[in-house]
């Protein structure tokens, strides 16, 4: 049995959802978070996971796992083919720093939690709040972009000819930049890599709008 | 040949320096990158990591390894012994899980570009910015406590007896917590599991304050 807690709109869920589409991983059961009405504060998902963060996953009778990286590195390791990093340490740390400058150095700075805590506790207005998450998804945009471009390792996909970790988190910034209307054009090489990825089917069905409670666009 | 970029303040930094103790790697050259002066904005630290982030971690002839947590899972590749991940997947997910929750759900939203961001762009007065620190380390202390105190896997370290990936994040997020005056009184499994770690020498020597360049107090 497995059980992935989720929401259309959630970055990180997005990650979960390309490596288990990739994996050929269908989870028996999706329970729907809605982060734009609080679920994810309530009793019920706060005994899944007490950061109150989304994604969680469910494998057979084991406790809920959590963080996105750590679940896709579990998956990795459980279901090993395809691979989602490459079999040499040097080659795994380029995949690992690229993901995590995703998922570490710029998602969580715009995630529900800290949006609220700019507008309820430090005033920030709009249109300034939705300033603060255009300038770190472009941070991140930007330093994906110089990596990608100038490192030899860089292929049809960041690492080689290969998928791995770091196309997923790329794949969710690009979305995230979608969100927040951020323009991806001065980064060619992020977005060659985006569409790439989208001309697979597990990415493609993974993506944030084709999920239940999306709405057409955004 | 090995290379650190270290500042003594840094977090990041901290948590690469405790696996390289561990480890018993002592490396060849440290290279000083002051936060404090805008060093890691210059054109030379500019070359090695363009994110202009601490630490960057050079083993030989490759070139810089970049992101804690991907520079120490490099280490635990290369220098197995003693591993910093228990053996088994669902183990190791734990281990990563609780290493993101300050990695990535804490840290990164209280390093200097967000300070100065706050600072600058939002016109953020202390002690708003300070509190903003404080709200973040605390958040993410109490949901390590909620689970080190109830998971089952917790032992005299995060994961049972021995020292993981986990515990090096504990320790670097106690620090954090010094350093903004957050108390960690009501997080007495983490202040436990803290001095386990401070017990040990390659923790101990890891210390910000026994770095070059640290006040002797803060």
């Amino acid at each position: 049995m497995t059980r992935l807690y989720s929401f259309w709109r959630s970055l990180a869920t997005h990650r979960v959802r390309i490596a288990l589409a990739l994996k050929g991983v269908v989870p028996d059961e999706i329970v729907v978070v809605d982060l734009t009405t609080g679920d994810q504060h309530g009793d019920a998902y706060d005994a899944v996971n007490p950061m109150h963060a989304l994604p969680a996953f469910v494998d057979g009778g084991g406790p809920p796992l959590v963080q996105s990286l750590a679940v896709i590195e579990y998956l990795d390791e459980t279901r090993p083919d395809p691979p989602l990093l490459p079999p040499d340490p040097r080659g795994r740390a380029r995949v690992r720093s690229l993901a995590l400058m995703v998922a570490a150095d710029s998602h969580p700075l715009m995630v529900p939690r800290v949006r609220e805590y700019l507008e309820h506790e430090l005033g920030v207005p709009e249109p300034a709040r939705t300033a603060w998450c255009r300038h770190w998804i472009a941070t991140a945009l930007a330093a994906l972009e110089r990596r990608l471009s100038t490192e030899p390792e860089t292929g049809r996909f960041c690492h080689g000819d290969t998928v791995s970790l770091a196309d997923i988190c790329l794949v969710s910034q690009v979305a995230g930049a979608g969100f927040f209307g951020v323009d991806t054009a001065p980064y060619p090489t992020v977005r060659r890599i985006a569409e790439a990825c989208s001309a697979i089917e597990a990415f493609a069905s993974a993506h944030p709008l084709k999920q239940p409670g999306a709405p057409a666009a955004v």
